[in-house]
């Protein structure tokens, strides 16, 4: 039943950014070509699915929220692109096919990621639902300074930095907190703020983003560890190969799992607030802890 | 007296740059470093100086635009940085100085573009004047657009597939009005709407642009085959170099000389219903043509 519903989330967050993002027929083409492939028809869809459900848990309609949703999926996919590229992360796969500047050129990856960004500023401002415009600024707003160099991009800085580096666990997870966890953490306050959340709910919800997003970066290390590649969709052991500091790599396997299900823990009692509506978001966290891919 | 007026403009944008840029001390640092190295202390500001010469002759204060005029020219700056790659058009010098993944390598060069334009977003979100957040959300809108692949990287797409092409005039147009020439006219329209400006003075200032946009792409080229490379921060001949179609090329340099002229007096004619108060937008089309950098 939890997966069905999610399920449902996925296909509506599929629909929408297909609708969202410009037809493979617009010119000039490629382009277009480009940001669909990386955005399109794959993808777990997590930050989207997380802002409609916290859209929900502060009793709004989470149809409202598509917008929004659909943005931070472009985010998150403009960032991927980058990440990949031959200057970056040099990553041949990505979601089980080759990696976009692999396809259309590194040329054409640096703009199709440079124009996700900009899809998703457009769709904000363009598709907000009418007498929602001030929720939609205030949403946009948070999205653009999760995605700044005090978050996602100065994540990623550091973890350029890093390469090569011994971390200790308190620098890996300020890595963590920008380059993934405030991205995730900023699509639960998008839904509760496009919901009508007031300021407590959106702590609550902060909070919970917050823990899960640091057991979202333990399971993704422990997957590069554990997982098969085939489910997985790209290759594992990378981080390993690449020299990349991770929580299994310094406090241990079982001690990450522990860490994970210690913050999973966090999540769910942060959202007691909420009684029965929070129920779906404390599965979510729960269900985390499970993912094999 | 007009280049004073415009210097006075220059350094207002230049201050109000300094100001919306995240400071060098902030960590991470190289990233900040990297976004003010190319944006901050040079640049004619010519997008930036349009918005507030817009916002005033549809008579709003000018100050109230600085933040659009500041955002426009981080855009145009990421557009630069990431069009300088050696996966686009791989040049060495901008400005006058080495470009900006020669000093900070690619990887920070693409991260530093990226973190412009989400700054960009960012400065018109943050800093929209009190009261003036309805008439930013819409300048907002209009910006995002004009960058976007139906402009300028649309346009940038267009550029890369001409390469090597020969291109006839409509097509060179084609091409320029989506690189240089939409965000020429949105600046103009930022301005406008900021200051109030109604459907018809809209209309007047984006038909000022188009006009002007065509304009500065003509002299661009014709700087590339005559200027003093010392005077002009940037090496002169790399068009034929590079075998791409430029108004010369195609037309000859005397006809594009005339062409610029015509698109200069049909820019000064759809200004004259602002009568006194559009001559410093028609000074700023006829001084174009004398431009030397």
């Amino acid at each position: 039943m939890f997966s069905n519903g999610l399920e449902n989330y996925r296909e509506k967050i599929e629909d929408s950014l297909s609708h969202f993002l410009p037809t493979v027929t617009t010119a000039p083409r490629v382009i277009h070509e480009a940001m669909r492939y990386s955005t399109c028809g794959g993808g777990k869809r997590i930050r989207g699915i997380l802002t409609l459900l916290a859209c929900q848990v502060v009793s709004g309609e989470w149809q409202k929220a598509l917008p929004a949703a659909c943005a931070i999926e472009m985010v998150h996919s403009y960032s991927l692109i980058h990440d990949d590229l031959p200057c970056m992360d040099d990553d041949a796969f990505r979601r089980g096919k080759p990696t976009n500047h692999r396809v259309y050129g590194e040329n054409i990856a640096v703009l199709a990621g440079d124009a996700l960004l900009t899809q998703a500023v457009e769709t904000m401002l363009e598709y907000a639902p009418s007498g929602l415009e001030r929720y939609y600024w205030e949403a946009l707003h948070e999205l653009i300074k999760a995605s700044n160099t005090q978050g996602m991009i100065g994540g990623q800085v550091l973890d350029l930095e890093a390469e090569g580096k011994e971390l200790n666990l308190k620098e890996l997870q300020a890595i963590h907190r920008r380059k993934t966890g405030a991205l995730i953490r900023v699509a639960l306050r998008m839904g509760g703020i496009i919901g009508g959340g007031n300021e407590r709910e959106l702590e609550a919800l902060s909070n919970y983003g917050e823990s899960l997003g640091l057991t979202f970066q333990i399971i993704d290390d422990l997957l590069d560890r554990e997982a098969d590649p085939k489910v997985l969709g790209k290759a594992v052991g990378s981080d390993i190969k690449n020299n990349k500091a991770t929580y299994p790599g310094i406090v241990g396997i079982e001690e990450s799992r522990r860490l994970a299900a210690l913050e999973v823990d966090k999540a769910c009692k942060v959202l007691q607030p909420f009684g029965e509506r929070g129920m779906f978001l404390q599965e979510f966290a729960r269900e985390l802890l499970k993912r094999d891919y």
